[in-house]
């Protein structure tokens, strides 16, 4: 193995490991914020060669990991997150080639004026500097949230989760392959080599050298990510997503959608977590939705409207309202048109992505308008959510804060603007 | 005077004070977040109304703030910025109409596309929320930001200093005058009626209520906030900004530009504080840009170069080059042409605004590509750091951090974005 793999498992001083990889990255950071593309794009291509050349490594690393994962008996779920095969490395490959097409994001002119004292005026997309990422299973996090920030010119430290260790230094090895190969520094794309804790409580420290944390995982990392970082964070804490279904729903979309939003894939960001139907269509809607769920394997939760009309409907506690399920269970309820819906969601709500089902365009534009979400949708899955989904090549997470990037994150959310301003002896009055 | 004016001097509950601030606001802001543009803007003007109609209330309420001032002994500078007179207050109202004017920036269409799938997405400007806005003396601030956060559509908790306690709240019921005649909720503009300091402390905790915090003032009310506030902040902490002359320079344009950038206004943040000059041209150019400075009344501190080029010129020491004087004082450092310049900046500089005086186009691409600051300017003068100077109808501040917004933050900086995702039925493969 190369020596770029080598891990200091057991750091003497976590403090001064750390302040070493931030001074790197900040170093790295310079370099990259004037990186011409195709040196961006070259490396993000020998990247995908190396990982494509690498593949038996990055097995015989993912194997060591899965050995670990079976004698610590991780559950099956968490082991599949885990697991590497030659499609799903491919796939990593494809996916770093994918962000080397994507457009440049550094340097767009965002906005261009001329003022009446002929100073021209240019709002210009910059690097944000320094992104640390904290990642949990997922070993393919390494290699898209390393490459996006690098597409976008910022340095990235990534600390990924302690199962997947051996796998996400295999993956990062060739990342590193590909800077070297494009001439650009090694630091560019740096993994914290120890599975310290202490390490994390430093990175969320570093004030002035990290400009913004993205965590990707469960709950609980969000929340002490959130808790501790002293700097902005990227991140969505739940995705307690809805699907309201209007009195002027078209019937056969509202089954589809339903069954497609929460049955898909129920364990990600997007998927619904309650059902909202029209009061006033609630006996004429409701059961098919009900029976296709219910024969997809869906565990169903109502409210005493629900429950009468189809006996498998269990009854919802006042706590469903506020549970991001990610398994085969629905929430469902009743309420008074769109006007409830958005109530509803108002309270309970995650701000992730909510979709209304309707042929009526004013209920759609009250719901759309009104709803305070990152992503609002007529007519559509919520499994749509997603950075690829919506075109922009990929995601690093999806943000439901306010501040700077709302919903998919992708590398244009990766940047920042300065203003250039040309003239020519100008003075200020 | 209206009872809008009451003031609770010294409540005995802060924390229960600021909570039915914070639950008003936020009912306001959800208001606010659908408001049409011609509701907004007839509340500008009714307030920009109630400004002129009540001229003789704010002037009395000043004279109250100026003879506690003077009974304090603050210094000229200090009452001056406290000072309402007629014509300052006519100032006001026609700024208020200058924002009206403003096009409203919610509701703007940021980007749209179609997908292959006939996913139609458009990324669509929406209010941040809630505001809270922290500032010193000057009591205009109080119609400048309450004014720009009701045309973002949020709604805005004001905390003004008690020197200008009775002039900022007699401000604020001008412009709770213009809310009511529009029909939209008085909570839309609160301003925080103790001057308890412990109401800031409040202020800054309530996460889940206040989206976003801007501090606009001294330094030490911008640390506070930056280090006790739980939200994002919007600030700049310092200006030291640069003016660097290249010996490709033009004379003509160094001179006007020095001596604009520095003593135009010295109290303002994008006034010039350190000069740098290259070292190829420094006993060419410097002597006539000194002669003009000195002449206006500027201190000069310089290097050993400097000092020997005019007998007028004091020793600069370290600490110089990170100051901020905020006076007519510069400090005068000769560097290794742009290179020079730029990693004096990088070490020295406070990200807000730097400016580059060459005829040399690679000179001046590597200043405004490399020094990584909000603004970065060519051949002008650095005091047009300014939201109104960009165009930008008014400013809320000028922020140096990078996320969200960097440089002035007008109305279009007060907004954030959703995801409108229209579709007609589908569902994700």
């Amino acid at each position: 193995m190369p020596t770029t793999l080598a891990v200091k498992d057991d750091p003497t001083d976590v403090k001064t490991l750390m302040a070493e990889i931030g001074r790197k990255a900040k170093a790295a950071a310079a370099v990259l914020a004037t990186a011409p593309t195709d040196i961006k794009n070259r490396a993000l291509e020998a990247a995908a060669a190396a990982v494509r050349a690498r593949v038996s490594d990055i097995l015989a690393a993912n194997e060591q990991d899965m050995a670990e994962a079976r004698a610590r008996g991780l559950s099956a779920a968490m082991t599949d997150r885990l697991l590497l095969t030659p499609e799903r490395i491919e796939g990593i490959a494809t996916g770093i080639e994918a962000v080397a097409a994507l457009p440049d994001p550094v340097g767009r002119e965002l906005a261009a004026w001329t003022r009446p004292n002929g100073l021209k005026i240019a709002r210009v997309a910059v690097p944000l500097g320094v992104i640390g990422i904290i990642y949990e299973s997922r070993p393919n996090v390494t290699a898209d949230a390393g490459v996006l920030c690098l597409k976008a010119g910022n340095a990235a430290i990534l600390r990924g989760g302690s199962e997947s260790a051996h796998s996400s230094r295999a993956i990062h090895a060739c990342l590193v392959d590909g800077l070297k190969d494009a001439g650009l520094p090694e630091a560019a794309i740096q993994i914290i080599p120890t599975q310290d804790r202490a390490a994390v409580g430093e990175l969320l420290t570093m004030v002035g050298t990290v400009d913004i944390i993205v965590p990707r995982g469960g709950r609980g990392l969000i929340e002490r990510v959130q808790n501790e970082a002293k700097m902005p964070v990227m991140a969505h804490l739940d995705g307690i997503c809805h699907v309201y279904v209007d009195k002027a729903a078209d019937p056969d979309k509202a089954v589809n959608i339903a069954v497609n939003a929460k049955m898909r894939r129920t364990g990600i960001c997007g998927a619904m977590e309650t059902l909202l139907i029209d009061q006033a269509a609630a006996d004429r809607l409701l059961p098919r939705i009900l029976d296709a769920l219910i024969a997809k394997g869906c565990e169903i939760r109502g409210d005493e409207v629900v429950q009468a009309l189809d006996a498998r409907v269990r009854p919802a506690s006042p706590e469903d309202w506020d549970t991001e399920y990610l398994d085969a269970i629905l929430s469902v309820r009743t309420v008074d048109g769109v006007d409830g819906a958005i109530a509803h969601i108002e309270t309970h709500g995650s701000h992730h992505t909510d979709s209304i089902v309707t042929e009526d365009e004013a209920a759609a534009n009250a719901f759309l308008t009104r709803v305070d979400s990152a992503i609002v949708m007529l007519n559509a899955s919520t499994q749509f959510a997603d950075g690829g989904e919506f075109g922009m090549g990929a995601e690093i997470g999806i943000s439901t804060g306010k501040l700077h990037a709302r919903g998919p994150v992708g590398v244009d959310q990766l940047t920042s603007y300065k203003y250039v301003v040309r003239g020519d002896g100008q003075t200020r009055p």
